[in-house]
């Protein structure tokens, strides 16, 4: 059996390095780009260094962005009362994409999972405590998905908060049981907001 | 709503430009590269590029290869009498797993197809024809698929090389290995049945 040639064996070795693209798809997408215009290929290539060098982590909320501090947390029209607590930086692109939230955000950087090892210094839970007066915070939403993990980590964050006086909401149950944000459509998360409750 | 960062969506366009990537799949890996370490982004991005730079077609059968003739033209211990007809070049790779064939193969670039203006010249049925005699070719088989216009071109290719005094075959159509009944279309079933035989 005739082997790869080298350089497609790479590129599907790295194609299959990333999420969702197993084997198959990898060898496929590699053949595939190795008949591509070269400009696309190039283009390509570029597009994947410069969106890694020139995306960096917001200082204050810890959404991806080119700029710092990032257009949430420098728009001014925000409600900076409102403080949306998700667990990565893409939840964000999933509640703004719902249009419903005007308050602003911060990034947990994950959940609390004994299992896997991911305590509180694990998070970005003191920076979010370090947030709350400063910015005149008066409610935080906790947006965590609704999974074992997620209930634990608001649970515990509701806790922790509590001496800080703030009001503490968390997302309606209209998210599905044991999922994460980016499988819910824009009306779930939209209700999921609108229906949040104290906790 | 905040739109992406301007370098993730870019990169989203250029990554949904792949087959198979569609636009939610391409948002969640530029997302996904954009929080890998560096390095791995620069591996991803030189491949890209080395495969595309690297692989050529090789001259004579329109493989995709680093070199010129590609390995399987210059393997002397292949069955130059044998010669296996194909539509892509990723067929070729298809054909050497399945470990039965030791001839060599010659890629179309294509089927015929009147409706998408794809006629005999778009081919490469001249290159094909000039290898016959020179190889010392004997028989031709046709690995096209077995769709409408797979059988067009076969039967436009048996035609066209009946002068050369080859003999044409074409792969078996029947039921797929491992496989019932009752899963196996009318058309396949029938032509299983004309091509039955003697055990």
């Amino acid at each position: 059996m005739t082997q790869l040639p080298a350089p497609i064996a790479l590129l599907t070795a790295a194609l299959s390095r990333l999420p969702g693209i197993g084997p198959r798809s990898a060898e496929r997408l590699a053949l595939h780009v190795v008949q591509l215009d070269p400009t696309q290929v190039r283009t390509l290539a570029e597009a994947l260094i410069q969106a890694r060098e020139r995306i960096v982590r917001c200082e204050r909320c810890g959404a991806l962005t080119e700029s710092q501090p990032c257009p949430i947390c420098g728009d001014d029209r925000r409600d900076a009362t409102l403080l949306c607590v998700v667990e990565r930086a893409l939840d964000i692109l999933s509640l703004e994409k719902s249009g419903t939230f005007k308050g602003r955000y911060h990034v947990l950087g994950g959940k609390l999972s004994p299992l896997n090892g991911v305590g509180p210094d694990d998070l970005r839970i003191a920076a979010l405590e370090a947030r709350l007066q400063p910015e005149g915070v008066q409610e935080v939403i906790l947006a965590l998905g609704s999974d074992v993990e997620g209930d634990a980590t608001s649970h515990y964050l509701a806790k922790r908060l509590a001496p800080a006086g703030v009001r503490m909401t968390r997302l309606a149950q209209g998210l599905p049981a044991g999922s994460g944000l980016e499988f819910a459509d824009e009306l779930t998360l939209s209700r999921a907001l609108e229906g949040r409750r104290a906790l």
